[in-house]
């Protein structure tokens, strides 16, 4: 079968294009998160680190039920806009090793990381309603939950001790 | 002067260098609406994008302001992130050019953007706080605002005329 040119291509495709991406995202995301709680010093941003990896595996696993309710395989694109974040996150390690500020600079990275990720879930939610795939927008809905209050916990982290201890 | 080895670096340095990331970020976005605003379909949507320019070259000349304050040169550092979002923008407006889809994508991209944003300002308020810079810290929320009350619009036009158009 040809490939759908532009003019014939519809919000479904374009729903499909950003599953993978989001999708592909969340496994950067998943290593991401591993190498961010080795390199955290404070415990509790450790632990908000490894507990939002966990989160993480279930959000994959989500991203697989809605491939399954459009009837597709869970298939993966490559992210640019992920890969850069991660990339940052990595030279952030790299630069601020060793510094009272890397916390900081952790919280950060994974901030910028979370809200694109609240930014992919929630069109693909509009436009999961629009297409009237409730139990899709439903799933993503769980997850957009769960994006917001690791951001919420994370600045948290970063309004408490961190900041304090890096100005110190 | 030797270049701050790692573990003499501190919060105002993670400051600066995340200043530079969204000063880059900014002048590729300055750029990104044009093109964006010229391929929007909808009458609504191009003002927006259009608006939301001549925003973007205030908040430029407040990163300016901001600069000023730190004693330092206005100067970009190449975002990898922000690359990578333009990038992902580029390849919507190619790929369903033509489509009823096209504004749907359109308006994702660009929250995408708005959210890296509000994720970099949010980061920067909090530290220019903890380093006691309460002018810095203003103006950046003057920015913040700016960012949210954009992206809360694509959200009034998303769920609006233009995924209505594309789903039919």
């Amino acid at each position: 079968m040809a490939k759908a040119s532009a003019s014939e291509k519809t919000l479904q495709d374009l729903f499909l294009d950003t599953l993978k991406d989001v999708y592909h995202a969340e496994k950067q995301i998943l290593r991401g998160l591993t190498k961010m709680a080795k390199a955290a010093e404070s415990d509790d941003l450790r632990q908000a680190f490894e507990h939002h990896r966990e989160e993480t595996d279930q959000q994959v696993q989500r991203l697989e039920q809605v491939f399954e309710i459009v009837g597709k395989r869970a298939q993966g694109k490559p992210c640019e806009a992920m890969q850069g974040l991660i990339e940052e996150g990595k030279e952030i390690m790299d630069e601020f090793k060793g510094s009272p500020a890397l916390d900081s600079g952790l919280i950060s990275s994974a901030q910028a990381i979370e809200h694109y990720e609240m930014a992919r879930y929630g069109t693909l939610i509009n436009w999961a309603n629009e297409l009237g795939m409730k139990d899709a927008a439903r799933l993503l809905q769980e997850t957009l939950e769960e994006e917001k209050k690791a951001d919420a916990l994370l600045t948290k982290l970063a309004e408490s001790a961190v900041n304090q201890k890096a100005a110190a």
